[in-house]
């Protein structure tokens, strides 16, 4: 068939084996294609498209459940199901987002962005669908990588005392995003060369029956294995072994590099416009790489994602077992920085700002609590990073800066984030950590202090008067911006540098009252339980006036990052023009 | 030796075996009167003696590290390392917290009281004692129970992959505070039925190398095994099988009652001052069973706290396959309730305030982001709760209502929240969380709206003019008695109860501007990212002053009530007496 005839799974359902083969030929053809114009996650689509097609064929979706971990691999799922066009138009190839979304479809359950959650959330629909009393089929499909997140063991631990259809597929590509760590991947190895009959077998160590598909790129095959199981009554994992990128060479050579990227040439697989953009990701894997060769004990940790803090495999190699990839297990990556900082070393944890959520309590109690000197580096902390609505960079200031004990600061350029992370690195009597900021790298040329221990010390870099416009973060250059408009109206504003997010200089602030009137706050994150409402607080019985900028409370999706500044007043001319008017007030 | 002459695990070190079980003999008899008399940890105490005393005779503490997990079974450590007295000698019973303090002893490594988190901080030892290239032996002690929790597994996972010593004791007791509960335990249950023989075998499969100890109760067997993995330059599992409550036939028998316990009558087991008090638990298990009974699809989970909200072995019988427990997995339970809601079941996730931090990016993601109906009722939410440093419930309030999409609702009585709880359980459109006030029920005989879907909208309760008292959940009561005394001196406050504490009700708050001077907020939390700072936020450009009471930011630990309320502000008198100099001032 054609595929752009594809309306849902039921089309496909009636075709034959060698009609299958061909369809995965033409599916995966049209997805490199879309891939290369548009970018997206290559490696763990181009590996799904049998399973893909297997699973709509053998299953009654949408009455049968399918959930899919972190759901970057559901491309071809929604080729199926009936979103054929924005894989084929490319006037609509952003009619889809790249993770499952209920609003597109009832084929996707559930809007699914982070690691290892499929498991537990398809737990909850076979649970209702017993206490229903429903039959349909539940399944969970999860990648081998997600298995590192503690939710999925969980979710795993609870599935496998469901005394009912519950059905898990593993699949296997032996890689995460970059390659696998942790003890549980050398009994996987084992399973795949032994046919899935080697033990240990950690699934059935949990509780479940167990099938091996050697060939999870065979769609004869998988049908085989799904069909086994359909409608089967107790917990089951199917293990299948898929090659990530598979069908296109140079997504299976380099596994890393075509998990994400951006569009690229086909016969090469060269990006098609490389970014030199310089980062701080690459910023800060040179600074640690040169603090490892002087100081055995400085680590730096990830848990899964290396390349954020720049961290490729050649910088990999080079530090050594000074590298620590604990796998996609942020509560064991604040853990085990925790007790390696109670330890002697010097332990760095760098971590995307929306993946740090997963770790609260470790940050609480493991760390804070026993006030161990970690540092954590937090990146894409910022409304113009990540933009879909699992990944967004917002609500870190509420998570981190409320945490007693945690020094949480905000740099600037580079040139402060490098003092603050030298200092962070070097003291011993707090947990810090530092909210890099999410845009390009700013190179001011200015020093910056180099200690940090005298905690909340703001720094005033032009007193003026009548109004403070305290910028932290990364929007400080948005207050450097606002102070020029002011200025050039002839005000006399002063221009204030946080640098804390954690805490209040109440000197500072307690001498603005003499002079000034207004003092605004600019974060680069959610208001509520945010930087700004401090200031506020602070001065609640004062005549000062407080006004504060950031995002509103919610979750924003594929947003248009200029739409959302202007929706929340985030833009130079809007700011001074409020300035303006509230000071004409009375 | 006569006990009271330990000054530390030297003074064990040269006895004999015999010696040794006399040694276990008398501590355990210490033990059991401390606890008749002071309440604590009884069964998990009574069956780590002959642990306890092994482990400070092999190993050579404190330059060899043992980190224990959860570290409410480290009585007779503490008696072993320098602190016999807070045992022997009842005027000193609370010279030693409950749980390990490295403010008390060098022989404790951190200050722990969550489950799941010690292979984890013990793998950093060790990882810490790899770069700085020492030698000491690094040992986790963790129970079964703790085995359901994803970091324990993230820790396992990660520990396997150290090439060095890295020893993990599993003390098995079979028992969690309740049952254990995931399928992980079947597996377990027939390692102790083959003396560790049987396939497959959870720990094998994450790549440790695994050894079994039968009598975990039996002093020279755990020594031998202990001598026997001293020193091994790879990561080892062994399994001791320990009887919970052991050597008092009471806890032996009813092994949930006696986990924890007050004071107790030592020849009968029976508690000697029975509090007759209800409690919010108790009414809430009462009322979920009615729920249940008219409704299939309403289910109570809980993370192995069933007690916490009322669910004592009869009543999670009653409730059948409608009562949940997911193991110590808060990250699951909350994604479960999610997947249930979306799979048209109610869900009711009862917890405990501190634990639930484990969970924030399963709220955030799981649950909001995908707006699924499920209920949180949040428990000890308050500083009148346990006050152990890794125990308090003061952080909620900044955690959950800066969640977009989340209602929290704060009852201020059992009235309201029975009302609160009927219509979150019945409404399909938010995730609703409540915070059950953490004090003694409070019955009032009101009633109060069935329907809480017109979002954040305040009750005003006494309309008064210049100052509005707005107090929040539990802290309504205080206001009550703020306002009581306001009256008293001639003045006319307003009384206003927010209801919902994840939003601000403009319209009302703005209306107070007309004829108030003065907003107070009282909360039973931390300010710092609170409910207070939002509505001074609200009123940062108005001349209306706000005072927020609640709790500073900072880890208290076994603290005052009243010495911290004081502390805070936090009593009717001195809130009274801020006001009148409040609203004195020009």
């Amino acid at each position: 068939m054609n595929i752009k005839d594809i309306k849902s799974p039921a089309d496909i359902r009636n075709l034959s084996v060698s009609e299958l083969r061909l369809l995965c030929h033409d599916l995966r053809e049209a997805l490199l294609h879309k891939l290369s114009v548009h970018g997206g996650h290559i490696g763990p689509n181009l590996g799904m498209v049998e399973a893909a097609v297997a699973l709509h064929y053998v299953f009654d979706t949408p009455k049968d459940k399918i959930v899919f971990d972190v759901s970057h691999q559901t491309y071809v799922h929604k080729m199926l199901t009936g979103r054929i066009n924005a894989f084929l138009d490319e006037a609509h190839y952003d009619d889809v987002t790249g993770y499952t979304n209920p609003g597109e479809s009832e084929y996707d359950l559930f809007t699914i962005g982070h690691t290892s959650t499929a498991v537990s959330l398809a737990g909850g629909l076979a649970k209702a669908r017993d206490l229903r009393g429903g039959s349909e089929n539940v399944v969970a499909l999860v990648g081998d990588g997600s298995l590192s997140g503690g939710e999925a063991f969980e979710g795993l631990d609870f599935g496998a005392t469901l005394d009912s259809n519950f059905i898990v597929v593993v699949n296997d590509n032996d890689m995460s995003i970059a390659e696998n760590h942790g003890g549980l991947y050398e009994s996987l190895r084992q399973l795949r060369e032994t046919d899935g009959q080697s033990e240990p077998n950690y699934f059935k160590s949990l509780g479940f029956d167990y099938k091996y598909v050697a060939y999870g790129n065979d769609v004869d095959e998988l049908i085989k294995a799904f069909e086994g199981v359909k409608d089967i009554k107790h917990p089951v994992v199917v293990h299948i072994n898929t090659q990530k990128g598979k069908g296109y060479a140079p997504a299976e050579a380099d596994r890393e590099t075509f998990h994400y990227g951006s569009p690229f040439d086909i016969p090469t697989g060269h990006p098609t416009h490389i970014d030199e953009t310089p980062d701080y990701g690459d910023v800060t894997a040179r600074h640690l790489l040169q603090m490892m060769h002087k100081d055995s004990t400085v680590a730096a940790i990830t848990a899964g994602t290396p390349g954020v803090f720049g961290f490729d495999p050649e910088r990999r190699k080079q530090a050594g077992n000074q590298f620590i990839d604990v796998g996609i297990a942020e509560q064991e990556a604040v853990a085990l920085a925790s007790g390696m900082a109670k330890g002697g070393a010097k332990p760095f944890f760098g971590v995307v700002s929306s993946f740090v959520q997963r770790a609260y309590d470790q940050l609480s109690q493991d760390v804070a609590i026993n006030n161990t000197p970690v540092v954590i580096g937090l990146f894409y902390a910022t409304m113009y990073g990540m933009n879909d609505v699992t990944h967004l960079g917002w609500f870190d200031i509420a998570l981190i800066s409320n945490i007693p004990g945690f020094v949480y600061l905000a740099p600037t350029c580079k040139e402060e984030y490098l003092a603050m992370l030298d200092w962070a690195m070097a003291q011993n009597e707090h947990p810090v950590a530092i909210r890099i900021p999410g845009t390009a790298v700013v190179e001011t040329g200015r020093t910056f202090p180099t200690d940090y221990s005298d905690l909340n010390k703001y720094s005033i870099d032009r007193r003026g008067k009548d109004m403070a416009i305290i910028g932290a973060g990364a929007f400080y250059g948005l207050g450097e911006k606002v102070v020029a408009m002011l200025v050039e109206k002839g005000f006399e504003p002063t221009l204030i540098n946080p640098r804390y997010l954690s805490g209040v200089d109440e000197d500072l602030l307690r001498d603005l009252e003499k002079d000034h009137r207004l003092v605004v706050t600019l974060e680069d994150g959610v208001l509520d339980g945010g930087f700004g409402e401090k200031i506020a607080g602070f001065y609640g019985l004062t005549p000062m006036k407080v006004k504060c900028y950031g995002l509103r409370k919610e979750f924003a999706d594929r947003y248009d990052y200029g739409a959302l500044a202007e929706a929340n007043r985030l833009n130079p001319s809007l700011i001074t023009e409020d300035i303006e008017r509230i000071l004409s007030e009375k």
